[in-house]
């Protein structure tokens, strides 16, 4: 049996215009900003006018350590969506955006697969609403007006050498990593060392997609520490006065975009901060608006559920005053093997024994998310190579677990296969057992919440930082930054810092390398390891191969 | 009496839906793509379509060298358009979009002024629908597969101190012009000095805007040179194979802009080159769309008609086969006044002598513009401190030189104020009188075709150029590019290349101290002074006051 291609069945989607898709939320076609016939945004005044209305359920699609076998986590999230609707439950997902520049280096990602996509598929990889563009434009503003602060008498007495605002583009642009800028004589301004990371790095991206509202936004924005004067005392993106025109840029950008899956269903894909120095979530204006128009609300978090789920609970939830009513863990019979230590190239054969002893990481992310207070149910992404005796070693495992999991087919056969697992997540949903609490308390001082996301989450034994790190924390709760909560850059590969430590470890320590402040976004960023913010490409780039055909059509992107 | 601001007036619009827009030129709901509920699209498929369809009427409206008073060009070229369409001629506006970078500068350019604009007015100053940002990833893109050929072996072996290709941004960021990249180490690549330029100044810009479709689009796009290999053969980007990935990024942006008058008339707006190193017109695809649906299509170019005439002529017209019915040359008492030697604060005082004294640079466009083969037809942008005497001296004037000069009332009255220009143009255009051809051949060799524009456009005696230039004009030759037309960056003030020249000059000589090659665009650009291709914020930027108001509205923008 032969499968079509996740573009090919995108390319067959039987769209329908999007003011039949915001019509099923209720949304009146002329509070929807058209981009194209299958794409719009949701307006200012709409959202506004829906406040009272109250939330519907909140569900997070979360999932195990990503291996190479690939687990499906944004397929499971629109294929529960309209698993959900199937059942005749009005549910919306709500995921990321795709930043533009990795495309163009690896083949580009879908949106989800197989029978559970989002489409457009082709606008969703490039330009989409122009979203990334608007956040790069703003970024960029500020950039300018910084050296040209520098460049007109530096009122506020920047230290050159202690910019800390880096520029973007939304490419992958190794040679802009580290750059001298201002050279070529008194008329370009004053030399100093700078670079660029990608878009999506941006601490714009960040507050964008934590901000409630314009007014929200513009603040944070202002907040920004952009640099450092002579006395070492920090310049805020406000002494540089860019936050407004900022804004202004930004206005368009902060309303969520409406799309739909395959089944026609309503998805908001808005946002998509990285997942290492960022939280890695859609914006909260999408989640905060789609619970007010739908019974369930599907949502996604960046890699596996000690990095994901843990920021989507400590950062996302906390900021925006969410509860999630249930959380899905996303698991594969194949990552399981792999966990178990199989090699990718035998992952086609049975083998029971190895599904048995990648168990425990698994094991080990139901633990933590129930830990949050929150129900949660395994869903098999099934792959059609799984055998029988290999899914039911995975239910076994997870009901020693006290949870229940949940075979799902939905790649291959839309809600029809993914009926079950919605039945099951509106089960668990419903009986309201969800009591929601973040890990730590805002008050708990900033390195002790490290050690309590390292030992409870990641099982280590000790966060390892030196006195310097140590001394910037403190400087920072005296400075007023101490109730901020912690976003951990760590490998996705593992609950340790070690990329090649599978399974469910303990025992271990975490490092921190370095501390940095996301004022605006309101985060501290405690970096365990190498972190890249500026992608390359490879030898051989996608984009080499990525054309128009004679159809119109693009090949080579997906 | 007092006035209402352009952005008053341009918020008190009555916009239609774009889709009835669309209606009154014949193109089906369905072929347009909305960009929210007042601009759109037009699909390629439409275009296509509409090719067998008899062409429309063509009228450049161009100007007298700009003085500080401010001639109303782009104001007139609304209004003309409106009053076309008054007399119930199906009257087409194609104008250029703006460059976002700058609006945070100086405060932005309005799409046209007083009652003679096209909105919405917000949307055009900021992202639009997302062209020039679309220009800005596919030029970026380029810009990090050079360097990652270069990272990854370089098997074509650029010299790296020859990379030509520049980085670009669509922001004013004098800090960037000169830079040195690549830095930070192996992992990086190889340092090399670079820079960056405003997006408006990309050879990819002005490729949108020469290119007849998409395939021609691409192949241009392969066809610029982006660097030199060390034996100084050219390096294209199609030996860097971006060029298709770039179409990929350029295919909505190729797709003409459809928005509205203030009375509600179809506007293009589409396209934005710098009118120094490139040709500064609207997009080719536009012009040629909006002249199979519209009885009159009214355009206007970049500076006076020196340079934007002179430019439409020989290289948009050239190159899309399009031929002028007739041009409107904008002027004003107040700028007649000011080539007559009153200063900007005495122009409210009438003074019929100096009025009569500033003629003459009129007085050359005329002469000029009729050495293409094409009518003239003079406007007299009304402003309300214009005395009856004032007037009629430049319409004696303009009638002793074998034209006729028409007052237009549209900033103050609109249509009913640009009728008796539109009943006067429709005259000259239907009398059949224009047998437009450009100034000069294909097959002239380069440097005859500086001399031939500098003599017969700016009366200069000479053109002057040291051995390097001519040498480099006679290799073009040899590599095959003698027969592309000459793009002149000079000041826009005069005729000559000193700013400070007002009126009709002659005896000077223009010193062209560089040439460059745009093999994809397909031009040479001369260079006659000084270029700048990154402009640099002022010391209190425009943005520093621009925000949005409780009302959600944008303040400081204009």
């Amino acid at each position: 049996m032969s499968y079509k291609s996740d573009i090919e069945i995108a390319r067959e989607a039987n769209k329908k215009p999007i003011q039949e898709i915001g019509a099923k939320l209720g949304i009146p076609s002329d509070h929807l900003l058209p981009y194209g016939h299958d794409k719009a945004k949701v307006s200012q005044d709409y959202i506004t006018s829906v406040q009272g209305n109250k939330n519907g359920k909140l569900v997070l699609v979360t999932a195990i350590n990503p291996t190479p076998a690939g687990e499906g986590k944004t397929t499971t999230t629109v294929g529960l969506g309209d698993g959900l609707n199937r059942i005749g439950k009005k549910a919306t997902v709500c995921i990321r955006e795709a930043s533009l520049g990795p495309n163009f280096g690896m083949k580009g990602g879908a949106a989800g697969g197989g029978y559970a996509q989002v489409v457009p598929m082709e606008d969703m990889n490039l330009h989409f609403t122009g979203d990334f563009h608007a956040i790069t434009s703003a970024h960029s503003l500020l950039s300018a007006m910084i050296d040209n602060h520098i460049y007109w008498g530096n009122e506020e007495d920047i230290d050159v050498r202690r910019v800390v605002w880096r520029r973007v583009v939304d490419m992958n642009d190794r040679a802009l990593r580290q750059i001298n800028v201002s050279l070529g004589g008194v008329a370009n301004g004053f030399p100093r060392e700078g670079g660029f990371d990608i878009t999506v790095a941006s601490e714009v991206m960040a507050i964008l997609c934590l901000s409630l509202n314009l007014k929200d936004l513009e603040k944070r924005l202002g907040d920004m520490i952009v640099a450092y004067r002579r006395d070492r005392t920090p310049v805020f993106c406000r002494d540089i006065k860019a936050q407004g025109a900022m804004t202004v840029l930004l206005k368009d950008a902060m309303q969520p975009n409406l799309v739909q899956t395959l089944e026609n269903n309503p998805a908001f894909v808005h946002g998509g901060p990285f997942a290492n120095i960022a939280h890695g979530c859609n914006s909260v204006i999408a989640t905060t608006t789609a619970l007010k128009v739908s019974d369930y609300v599907v949502t996604e978090a960046g890699f596996g559920a000690d990095l994901g789920a843990e920021k989507f609970m400590n950062i996302k939830c906390r900021k925006a005053g969410l509860a999630p009513d249930c959380v899905v863990l996303v698991a594969t019979v194949r990552a399981m093997k792999m966990n178990g230590g199989v090699a990718k190239a035998d992952l086609g054969a049975e083998n029971v024994d190895a599904v048995k002893a990648g168990c425990p990481n698994l094991g080990r992310h139901i633990e933590n998310i129930k830990s949050f207070g929150v129900p949660v149910v395994v869903a098999i992404n099934h792959f059609v190579t799984d055998t029988e005796a290999e899914v039911e070693a995975v239910k076994q495992y997870v009901a020693s677990h006290g949870a229940e999991a949940v075979l799902s087919r939905h790649w291959e056969l839309g809600s029809e296969g993914s009926e079950p697992l919605a039945r099951k997540v509106v089960e668990v949903a419903e009986a309201g057992n969800a009591n929601f609490a973040p890990l730590y308390a805002d008050e708990m001082p900033l390195f002790q919440k490290m050690e309590t996301i390292a030992k409870r989450i990641y099982r280590a034994d000790a966060v390892l930082a030196d006195k310097k790190i140590r001394d910037q924390l403190k400087a920072w709760e005296e400075q007023g930054y101490g109730h901020l909560p912690i976003c951990m850059a760590k490998t996705q590969y593992s609950f340790t810092t070690d990329p090649s430590v599978r399974g469910a470890p303990t025992g271990h320590s975490v490092p921190v390398r370095e501390v940095r402040l996301s004022a605006g976004a309101g985060f501290i960023v405690a970096v365990c390891g190498e972190i890249m913010t500026m992608p390359g490409l490879p030898s051989r780039p996608a984009a080499e191969n990525i054309h128009l055909n004679d159809g119109g059509q693009i090949e080579g992107l997906f």
